[in-house]
């Protein structure tokens, strides 16, 4: 069994990797619920939904989230009627959102819905949402404390950064087979996702940096940050706000308490001692995920580090 | 002014009557809510919708409701993902649903929604919905009671009808300026709408039926029932089972404590001594709504007997 700890598009395209080389029944996910919230009344998981439509081959590949093809009917006519506009909802995207919402409301837990989703769209692989409690993540800006999603899309991540509010709604608990998932695995896989905001929340939840430090499975981590840039998504201003060096050496010693190895991209080489130095394993390649070949290779070399 | 009391599709066709001949901000139509329900986790108004829409020409003609040319790709992924598809939501539909309750959530009256949606959609004739507070209209059968729409668009009211129970949520106040519109009206027109459950929780709200029989203005309703059929609903079974006769006789008796005329189709014409010795005035003319000539017939005829 090999689980990932997902964020969003990163992480999606991450995971298309690893099932071309794992078979996907055996994989987990674990996916960051940081970023969900609540528009128009409809409860929205961001990081959920991109998982599963990317693995289901729904996906809009040039967004990287909202489902291909998708049209605007409702939401041109929400706007019209007043309704905010900064969130871009497709009609077909809007489904998963309504029968999310109301399957809550009718008492099943977000991850009952995720597994429903999941077999629904015909995906194989076991699609675990981090927590079935509300854990928004807080971002702390000039502008005051504003959900991730306010800072992120609707102002266009052009706030200054104070700080970082993890599960800002009080405790969150791991969901059902969360911990007993890491406890299991043979592999755990840290994909190229934001440390702070998609990884930062799942790590954050009680007893899952202890179980990642006790699993007898190797926990081997790609770097999210190339070059000192982040491929996609705020993670510079966001490591920087939260005291952490903004480059491949900065996240594996974010991680370092529990991982194995790192899988950091051949333009950061000259990281490699320095990480290897804290006690990791380090691989050194091309983990520019730009079409399968490069996703499975990039997969193939994270689980040839752990195994 | 002019008021009309209005249920679904046949009322807001005769109201596209009444605007050809009265300016249409001297009308206010007073629009039954019991139809409303919830779907989705969704606030449906089904009688505003229908009303709203057609004086704002969006309506789909063919079927008398939901939005001309719309598409239905949220329903189809919403059914796909388990939700229920006996009720049809087109996407531009759902972006009134959804933003209706929206606002509901942010504190909005139904009226104040009900104001902002005709507003936005260029409507003048007034639109007050009959009442702010849930006024859910069951319908007793064979299955049960269940909700209005469930019988009658779920089950295609075919079930046996035992009796109608209004406003089943508990009381329900009449809408702020429904009884001024009453009192201050020159005449008030009965659509030709369902006696039972369109019309009848209007008049079943406490002030409602008082108001209607101490106005000064005139009031006139137009038979729904033609030759002992209703042009479209579940009008018979339901007169039937509340014990009234299928007939314009039998509507205008339902009205008579308050009705000063009656507008009665050619086909009925017999029945119009019955109706006038209630003490009514009578008009018979051809009610059938086939186009715009007709439905500016039958207003002009209501309110010649009105006036």
């Amino acid at each position: 069994m090999v689980v990932v700890l997902a964020g969003g598009v990163g992480a999606a395209k991450f995971i298309e990797g690893v099932v071309q080389v794992v078979p996907p029944a055996q994989l987990t996910a674990i996916v960051n619920t940081g970023d969900d919230f609540v528009l128009h009344g409809l409860q929205i998981a961001p990081d959920l939904d991109i998982v599963t439509c990317t693995l289901a081959d729904l996906i809009d590949r040039q967004q990287g989230w909202g489902i291909a093809g998708d049209t605007t009917n409702c939401m041109e006519w929400l706007v019209r009627l007043g309704g905010p506009s900064w969130f871009k909802l497709g009609d077909r995207d809007l489904a998963i959102h309504l029968r999310r919402t109301a399957m809550r409301q009718a008492g099943h837990t977000l991850s009952d819905i995720a597994d429903h989703f999941r077999q629904v769209f015909g995906v194989a692989v076991h699609i675990l949402p981090m927590s079935d409690d509300p854990a928004p993540t807080h971002i702390l800006t000039a502008a005051g404390e504003v959900h991730f999603e306010t800072y992120f899309v609707e102002r266009h991540a052009q706030d200054d950064v104070y700080g970082v509010r993890l599960h800002a709604a009080g405790p969150a608990r791991p969901a059902p087979g969360v911990l007993a998932a890491i406890a299991a695995a043979e592999v755990v896989l840290v994909a190229p996702s934001n440390p702070i905001v998609s990884i930062g929340p799942i790590l954050a939840l009680p007893g899952v940096r202890e179980a990642l430090k006790s699993t007898t499975a190797r926990v081997v981590a790609v770097s999210p940050i190339v070059g000192g840039v982040a491929l996609k998504g705020p993670a510079v201003p966001l490591l920087r706000a939260t005291g952490h060096e903004v480059s491949a050496l900065g996240v594996a010693r974010a991680y370092a308490d529990f991982l194995d190895g790192m899988v950091i991209d051949q333009v950061d080489a000259a990281l490699a001692p320095a990480i290897a130095a804290l006690g990791l394993r380090v691989a050194v390649t091309d983990t520019i995920m730009r079409g399968p070949g490069e996703k499975a290779h990039l997969a193939t070399t994270a689980l040839a580090l752990a195994r």
